[in-house]
């Protein structure tokens, strides 16, 4: 074990982060700082404080980052239409960036040489967390207990808690749940249990966030979206910070359940994973984000950001929000937005989050041009023949020339 | 007007392509053929011949091409994963190409000197059409009449049936639709009439082939696709042909509310327009696929043709199916198809298409590795380490050499 | 012919833009006002001044523009490493969105609604010279007389000119040529004459701004070339302006040989063309550039950014520079360029423009790792083991289920 | 240590090698297999078979793979126009695959459990190596002697040879030069040394295959490449197999001066490395192959062409020969180059590698099109005016709602 003075660990105040503070204590024979942060997880963050007290712990962080959250992590992913594999909101990768940047700054404040989080060794998030940690202050430490401990199952870490006095009960919520959670204000993530087995259909009673399509209300919802610079800044005409939009699209998203997702994903470290996900105002934002965008972006632009997309998912996706290739395909993705503004109407109903209606002072749709009635000669229909004899010159010569088509 | 002495028309039977007939007669004082095709779009094809008769055509072409047009070209375009722009499943588009061949194949087969068709000078149909035929035969006239011709209102049209004796009443069902309307077994759009305005709402009588999410079953219905080389074979176990499958996937998915679409989309010729369109079985397709891929794909080949599928998605949106880069880009997707083999299940829910299972004999789901529980050193999670540690390797440099991370 | 009342022409003072400055003032009875800019192709542009007015024309802008032409447009260009179709520099294609943009402003300056440009409608320079005025004046009223008149030869020009009195003699020069040439301060192309047939070896006495590898001097030259933010600031630790750059390279260049390149191009209007093209400064930036990026750019940003590269330089060859997409490639590349600074020292003999060495004080180059020699622990190798196992997990579960590698 | 029972070792009869058999057998005490081939380094490989049976080897592999490395691997590659990040021509990581698949085909053959080879734990090659050996045989242990062991000095290394009476002679050749090289039929490479120091210029008497451009003949060599399938087949009229061909033109390049590179590149493992190399056939076949395809490929094919390749060098210089993502991007390229035919003209001379004439019967060059003669109607100019005002159409439209070009 390398030397270690003082670390700072991610703290979510439950039974493995309580057994990481001690097994770090222990360990290292190095002091403890825990960092809690309110996220938007749906869990009081208060209690962790004397929870750390307990465990004595002497500096402890525990913050409101909602808003910072929403703002400078979700909202600019959003902006480029973010999908991992054609599926997945990337609900839990956007959300270690931001805890490794105030493990880092929390580390240079205190004078902590080392970092420290509960994540396995199989999953993503200790890349994410890692990765952010390096990039951000090179020569620190990480310890990442799951990787380096003995204690790898239930029993053993009973055992421990049993030894070190650390009260099992405070994870009692948790522990009813028989899936590995993970929730922040952008979603709330399943994996385990059955769901191991990606034939098997995840059970009604899984699902926190939302309610069933079957369960959800039977007249629709309509509400009206207001964009500026690519961002949700109103909600049916209410002006909303960043945190409170997405609050507010949970809310109306799970009720009328919305944004339930069931997948195969492929991990950055190399193997195929089945997770279930609950991403309600997600799934609202991103579509009316693309109706926003469909009538204010230029057509090649938006090609170009959906060139783009796929590898910016994946940057995010493996972890490397702090990087110089995230900040270049972002800078591609900010420079696009600045016209996206305006309203999208939605019609929830069921699971289904349609787009009705959209509108915009910024809005490219030409009605005299695109119109089925007479245009009063905005467009030339004759122009198109030589677009499409010029389009088709090099088809033509190569076939010409006796170039096959098959 | 160029010299013609025998034309090539796709005819749908309807008031505007007999006023074709009637016009290129005239105009050309040539020889009109007409082809008229069954892919799916729900009407009957046969009473063309009469009509086309009446005309005094003398070679009338009419076919069913619905297993060819599912199997050669909604297919393969699957394979992709195609959406254009984020949400538009391609049903007009890939209609195209294979019209045009047939327009190429029966002007060699007649000795035919040119084409014709019935699409307007505003829009992408025009291009598709014209793009295939050069391509296929480079040095064939195309006759557009929509671009040439004066009767530029329904009034004009009117008048010339009138003074043309051209019986009017045979359109009699199409004109009860404010909308231009187009349909094959991949899907029916709607264009025009209240659509011209982006933030109307679509009318509920305007959808013909799906019930509303509203008005399906209150009973989710639970089917099961069988995929082989990336492409359906089976529905709950009964193998079907190419068509067959997406005929009965529009049923079902039309009686579940499924596949509604309302977008503005960028047209080639450099306009936005609005459509909506219905694609049930395509929609239901489109998922499936993935599912499947997602446990037969390996990570990096699905992530490429995530990054290719929007070029893929335009290079057929725009019209040039019949190009090298399709045949490139498609030699590549079918590359990896060959094991893109299995079963998904899927609910279908008003309105919700949502896979709920995946199985497959070429599954590279690994749930021995991939487990929460002991892995029996399946995995070693201390390599976790060393692969953070050199992925960071360039971060780490960057930041201990002074560079900024915003 | 369009109605219209005064015209914005690119006017070189030759013999074909004389003729159409007099010819528009015939067939639109216009006034015609007259653009002559010095971008560095070698010739005097004041002497335009008195052609100009022997024609009639009133308003005669003459202007310098060298310094914005490589500030803004080239020096932009070369931050991406830009090359079209693997070979091409660019030359010509990057000069014509500043003479776009100056015909537009000098318009709106002189209340013209018209601009004219002496391109013929076979070429890239057409659709360069028009999309920029559209972009720029989206009512503007474009005139192009080559796709117009019927002064279709050689012969059929100089009958209008005697006709109407322009004196021939001031195109000399130029006629000497049998290749149709154009020059700024980026390069110098020839076509035609006996390139049109790509098997041709070009002809030694064509080539006007380089002397041959064989005539150049036996020894080699060194110069040092100082970057920031990825231009080049310094020559030999003299500060230039950036004309003054590409001057001096252009000089050094041309010297030793460098910077012939002899091509097929493929252009946007769809058919293959043969150039020759002498750029012996760009061909030593672009190397250049490359070797201080090899050490200041991240690993990932640049190969984004030759991922980017070909699609940035598609968008300059085929006229879009004033087009969202070439904004937002723009953006990305030049998020990339702030540690581009250093020097690069580089040595040219005889055609050949070799990086010998590159410094930075933003070095990214890690000698204490890279080096052969023990590293003090600076890098661990036994990470390497992990790093590659968990990259090869996924071929590792792919060939233990059985999948082929070929 | 794991349990090994017999090893597969990468062979080259030098010194570091011959320790890694002796401490192969010492610390696993288990039988090594060894494997030598010939892929054209210009040493003779039968001498390897008495030293590995002076070193206890019974199963010894000496093997001539000149033909299949150039036909299976160099070929495929160079259809690409394969570089990496802009310069590097791949030379030694195209020649690992073929050295893994042969380890483990002997692994097969021999009934050995593992792999072994030389490389060290800071460079690609091991990654090369190893994701081969695990991609073509998932459960083979691999042994990586510079990982594990501490003979990390050379010093030590003499100290082991002298205890293990490994005679130290036999490495006498490759001692004389102080840089760490690699050689096969495609390149020879330098590293270390004083090019551990990017700004230092590499000496003369370093590079071995190129005489310098200065000492290259006055008088240019001119070749004839002919072309079938993208691939070269015949020199100057005679009909050669691959790595003939590569002989030739090596022979002929390094005698003209050409191929010599001087970079700083960025290693898979994170770090950025100087490398100097001399490719004096690659150079020539890479412009060679550029020249037929921009007279025989169509536009869109070459460009998509573009795209892909920096993703297809990456994907070979990390090491993933042996993926499905190189088999799907080799997919697309070599479906191009069925009618990558015809002959290649060039010019040699003091460095450079000059074309200088091209034709093909598969040429999509068409001269009756191209001219800027009278093309009697080939082409209508007046066709380009619809194609650049449709295309322009998009912009027009933002421009006259106000979008600013700035």
């Amino acid at each position: 074990m390398s030397d270690v003075k003082k670390v700072v660990l991610a703290y979510s105040g439950g039974l493995d982060t309580s057994v990481i503070v001690k097994w770090l204590q222990e360990t290292y024979n190095c002091e403890v700082v825990t960092f809690t942060a309110d996220i938007g997880q749906g869990e009081e963050v208060e209690p962790a404080r004397a929870k750390a007290q307990a465990l004595g712990v002497k500096e402890i962080y525990i913050e409101d980052l909602r808003e910072e959250f929403v703002r400078d992590y979700v909202f600019p992913m959003f902006r480029a239409n973010t999908i991992y594999e054609g599926e997945y909101l990337l609900g839990t990768s956007i959300a270690r960036p931001l805890i490794a940047k105030r493990l880092i700054e929390i580390a240079n404040e205190t004078g902590a040489d080392a970092i420290s989080h509960g994540a396995t060794g199989k999953g993503n998030d200790q890349v994410r967390f890692e990765l952010g940690g390096y990039a951000l202050k090179p020569g620190v430490k990480v310890i990442a207990p799951w990787r380096l401990w003995d204690l790898t199952s239930r029993e053993k870490l009973m055992a421990y808690c049993e030894e070190h006095k650390i009260p099992v009960d405070f994870s009692n919520k948790k522990k009813k749940s028989p899936y590995s959670m993970d929730a922040n204000l952008l979603h709330i993530s399943y994996e385990g249990g059955i769901l191991e087995d990606p034939w098997a259909e995840a059970e009604e009673d899984m699902w926190r966030w939302s309610v069933s399509p079957e369960a959800a209300p039977e007249q629709p919802t309509y509400i009206e979206l207001t964009f500026e610079n690519g961002d949700i800044v109103a909600i049916d005409g209410e002006a909303l910070k960043p945190h409170e939009v997405l609050e507010k699209l949970n809310k109306v998203g799970g009720d009328n359940g919305i944004g339930r997702l069931d997948i195969v994903e492929n991990r950055y470290v190399g193997m195929k994973s089945r997770g279930c996900y609950e991403t309600p105002g997600g799934t609202i934002m991103l579509r009316a984000h693309r109706a926003i965008e469909s009538l204010t972006l230029d057509r090649e632009e938006a090609h170009l950001k959906d060139q783009l997309m796929p590898k910016y998912a994946e940057v995010i996706y493996n972890g490397y929000w702090w990087s110089p290739e995230r900040r270049m395909l972002q800078a591609a993705i900010d420079e696009t937005q600045k016209n996206v503004a305006g309203v999208v109407r939605m019609k929830l109903y069921k699971g289904n989050a349609t787009v009705v209606g959209r509108k915009s002072e910024q809005s490219l749709f030409d009605e005299s041009i695109a119109t089925f009635e007479d245009d009063a000669g905005a467009y030339d229909q004759k122009d198109a023949e030589g677009f499409i004899k010029l389009n088709a010159l090099r088809l033509r010569i190569a076939a010409g020339k006796g170039r096959k088509q098959s």
